[in-house]
């Protein structure tokens, strides 16, 4: 398959400053053959892209697709009431089309928000893999262990890790497990010896709310952080989920790993959990992406939702409007996304040589006039919904917000029926 | 004319909690006539409301809207570099296509994202009121009074107030003045005046800033709400925008007048004002309704942003997630911000003899499916590209997101003409 959007604003996210030119690009397999200033190629598909941006796909660097249906399930509710009441007796009625169904619904509403990378940690993983490979997007996905939930859990990660991580394909398996509070060492030890064996980041909540900080003091007297460096699992990458409560002493231990965060600002806030300090992170090189979390605690999956809250949450809590910058949030979005995944060799950026994970935007609608600052139009005025086309892996997954890869309305059909035996 | 909604679920905003059933609604020349489970009646035009959320339109409490062409516009900056050097040199070579046209834009986003009244301040109001007139929105209007822009204002004030404040109509002139470090006693004194005068409310900017504060202090010896009580402001009602520092001696001047505050949570973050404590103005009966302010400071007009962070800013700062519910912020902007204009009679819910002002919203996407709660996924889930058909005085302004009273395309080549001069 060979694509060439011809005449469209490229916004490449590759220099530490806007760059924005007017280019066509050629699509070949999976790959941005090439990007110049008038491509003649023959092409099996030719997207006008005329007055749109260009720019790649969102990466959203925390998920968990299975939970679509929770969206305004018992909200408003403090965190432990809405997980033992809402939530955990739901999740232990799910079948297999109930992870299934639901993932395709989130992953719909992602790749209708601009998102064609996901970082998903669930269980009942092989259908959320089916669910991948019908939707088109590019996803990291695990079995995420707990203490009572370890089960063959890991058996099924090197089972399906080693089927699909040696591939030069959109779907690696990762090794989970789900947060110093539900972890005892020995689950935490067994998940960094199979990271090791497999050679894959290590995908966790951490230092999430305060009240994991005083559990982990009470348990093991010392901090989340400390907990799990002491258990060597900082010896692999890895990808550390709301990230809010570190010490000076957690960045310390941090700055000199391979590990990022995923920043989940909506989530955050809406289970009252606080606001990560972005700039002290920055500040000490430590790896900054942005995610969603789940439906449940989040109620949408639009990574520009994301985006601003991002850049609200640091203004106001620092009284100081300069403190991020609206590039920057698009960076982490894209390519620091990328980073804290470790795919920015193969996506993040429009470079001639990486995945063709593309988005076009809409820019010529009211709240989008006049394009002062397409940068600062994309994250503070832009939603979800002005994203016209997605291409993933080099194939066009949306155009005119249309997704090829599914009926719309039967997948609605299916997960209500679902939602109805379950809620 | 006459019109028949068919089958929509209605979410009338009448009680302290949600209510929605499925019914028709018939509207006659500007108002509801009529609710019912069936109704038959002829009508010029009906709509198929079958599966559609049908709310009250959503109430702007804040604006400015020539101040369309700001979006993006010297973003991430501290506000007096913005002010000083992006926006007032601007703003002085504003002429009569400007004011006209940039707020015909905003109108335009507004309607586009649900909003079906607003309340702004500005300057150059004779065109504004010609926008208002012919894109077909609520609107009350005033001419922005500072010590140093009197000039006619007032004269103006009076003249077109005498004209619209009397009729059965959709335009309303308030009085206002900019905020307390802009305006000396004297000014503030002719405004009072006047609003006695014209029976009028008196719509101000108030309490925005830690430096305002500090500023009314330096100068009076006492805070900015305590500076305008001596000065007999709040013997009218008051509309006061942002609304963040008060102290509890200025609580307790305002529970016992009549005044409500525009909530203005993106600006507010995005300037690095500060949080509002919507409790504790909550606890003390004072009115509360959510505005945007004008694009420079907040980028978009779409309300549905403005209450996901009312929800989000309130739940984080005070670590509860319980401290404010979906359901009390869509009263926000519709039935309480329609209380602090003073037009609660009118507008603000959905009943037989109010104005039909009326918004149908498609539920249908992914991103809000399953409906497990509509008020928590209109909240937190919902975004202004959602709303699909509006009415405004009882007229058809937009159906299937095609808004009637305008060319759009020919609308920004007159905005991005002026951009060219001014920008």
């Amino acid at each position: 398959m060979s694509i060439l959007i011809k005449n469209a604003y490229i916004l490449d996210m590759v220099s530490n400053e806007p760059n924005i030119v007017k280019k066509d690009v050629f699509i070949e397999k999976d790959k941005i053959e090439k990007i110049s200033e008038s491509i003649d190629k023959n092409a099996e598909e030719v997207i006008d892209g005329t007055g749109k941006i260009l720019m790649p796909g969102l990466v959203n660097t925390h998920s968990h697709l299975p939970m679509s249906i929770f969206k305004g399930y018992k909200d408003d509710k403090t965190l432990m009431d809405w997980l033992n009441n809402a939530i955990f007796p739901v999740e232990d009625k799910f079948e297999n089309d109930d992870f299934y169904y639901n993932s395709c619904l989130s992953i719909l509403e992602m790749i209708k928000s601009g998102t064609t990378t996901c970082n998903d940690m669930y269980f009942g993983t092989e259908k959320i893999i089916e669910a991948v490979e019908k939707m088109g997007i590019r996803a990291n996905v695990s079995w995420c262990v707990t203490d009572n939930s370890i089960g063959d859990k890991l058996d099924k990660t090197r089972e399906y890790a080693k089927k699909y991580n040696n591939m030069d394909y959109r779907i690696k398996v990762l090794v989970s497990f789900h947060a110093p509070y539900t972890c005892n060492p020995e689950t935490i030890k067994l998940c960094v010896n199979l990271a090791k064996e497999l050679n894959t980041p290590i995908h966790v909540h951490l230092a999430e709310t305060m009240d994991e900080v005083k559990t982990i003091r009470e348990r093991y007297g010392k901090t989340p952080t400390e907990y799990l460096n002491d258990l060597n699992v900082f010896d692999v990458k890895t990808i550390l989920a709301h990230g809010i409560y570190f010490s000076d002493s957690d960045i310390e231990i941090l700055k000199t790993k391979d590990t990022g965060i995923s920043h989940n600002p909506i989530s955050n806030c809406k289970l009252s959990s606080g606001i990560c300090n972005i700039k002290k992170l920055h500040d000490n090189n430590i790896k900054i992406g942005i995610g969603t979390d789940g439906s449940g605690s989040t109620s949408t999956l639009d990574m520009f939702e994301e985006m601003k809250l991002t850049a609200y949450l640091q203004k106001v809590n620092t009284l100081n409007p300069t403190v991020i910058k609206a590039y920057d949030i698009l960076k982490m979005s894209t390519i620091e996304g990328a980073k804290v995944l470790g795919l920015d060799n193969e996506i993040g950026t429009i470079e001639e040589g990486k995945k063709a994970d593309i988005i076009l935007i809409d820019i010529e609608k009211s709240h989008l006039i006049p394009s002062n600052n397409i940068v600062t139009n994309l994250v503070y005025s832009a939603n979800g919904a002005d994203v016209e086309t997605s291409i993933i892996d080099g194939k066009v997954i949306m155009k005119n917000r249309k997704v090829n890869c599914i009926n719309e309305k039967e997948l609605y059909t299916k997960v209500l029926k679902n939602v109805e035996r379950l809620l």
